[in-house]
């Protein structure tokens, strides 16, 4: 029975969260509302205010969530699997509005009362664990700074996706992504690795 | 007497594009309103409206403004004229409130009235035919897509004063450039001409 209970606790807030997202994408930050929030998610005030206290938590449940829509989508490994996490990102951004309002919402900080740094912090970390897995495993070069190479790469896709959102509505995306790994792979991959990763941005699709 | 005529127009020009990057600055484009701008300015609303006709024409110039904060403090040729136009901006970024503004403006777009990409592409263009003459002088390497590189370089600046904005408040930004010329140089630079750039990002300040 309390199972039951939490489960659907669980279920009411991803509602909740995936109702902030779509209300997010389309108005942002400054332009959303808890009781427009409240209508799209199709929950009562007391359901609301049980799991979100404010617009401010609300944006953040969205903006944490953007490793969720991309990480369960792997299967590879190594050095192809920070590849493949660009690539499903990009392909994701233009079709999963959870992504899509988690990345507005944290480039939008500078002009809202929400700040937050830990949208970025959390993709370096997921980047560098598994960098760093690969460098042991000899896949990426030794000289590489794993660390300033996560931030680095967080910095770069949140960039493109700026510039590619400028240009193209960010259709051009996934090509910036391939043009940045054919940018970043000569200096990064170890011996021959390069030539072994599937730079084909449609490989997940 | 049309040159002087002429000669104080433009110093209007330039005293309004100016207090509109100091309110833009402080407001966002959302926040801030013409009359504000013109208060800040000093200027009258007669001559306000001979240069611009409305907000977004303001918030243009300011965006478009940009390489002429960065581009006259350069005195470098080839690829290191490259890495110190970012010195210089992640510099200026902090010191400049019209190329601050002007950055803001460019990445805050997609919840405003504003929509113009050119102010990446400038910056791309300007990168380009740098890059091109290094790669014809011998200091890029062949295979390089030099067009590819530029935007991409745009792309990483623009993500880079993002991510530093939200740990440091752009403190860390200079860093942050070095460490990209350390991931970026290996590839790009041709035969030796790597040693030969100095990665001092102080180097102009």
């Amino acid at each position: 029975m309390v199972k039951l209970q939490q489960d659907r606790a669980v279920r009411t807030r991803e509602t909740i969260i995936r109702g902030a997202a779509e209300v997010f994408d389309q108005y942002g930050f400054n332009g959303a509302s808890i009781s427009r929030i409240m209508k799209r998610a199709g929950v009562s005030q007391g359901a609301m205010y049980f799991h979100f206290k404010s617009k401010e938590d609300l944006a953040r449940a969205v903006m944490n969530a953007q490793p969720d829509t991309v990480i369960p989508r792997l299967d590879s490994r190594g050095l192809q699997r920070i590849v493949d996490m660009t690539f499903v990102w990009a392909w994701q951004i233009q079709q999963d509005v959870l992504l899509r309002a988690g990345v507005r919402l944290t480039n939008e900080q500078e002009g809202t009362s929400v700040r937050d740094a830990s949208p970025y912090q959390e993709w370096a970390r997921i980047l560098e664990i598994t960098l760093r897995q690969a460098q042991e495993e000899g896949e990426v070069v030794a000289s590489a700074d794993v660390r300033q190479f996560s931030e680095f790469l967080v910095s770069a896709c949140t960039g493109m996706q700026m510039y590619a959102n400028a240009v193209s509505g960010r259709r051009d995306l996934p090509e910036r992504v391939v043009a940045m790994w054919r940018i970043l792979l000569p200096g990064v991959a170890a011996g021959r690795i390069a030539e072994s990763i599937d730079l084909n941005p449609r490989r997940f699709v």
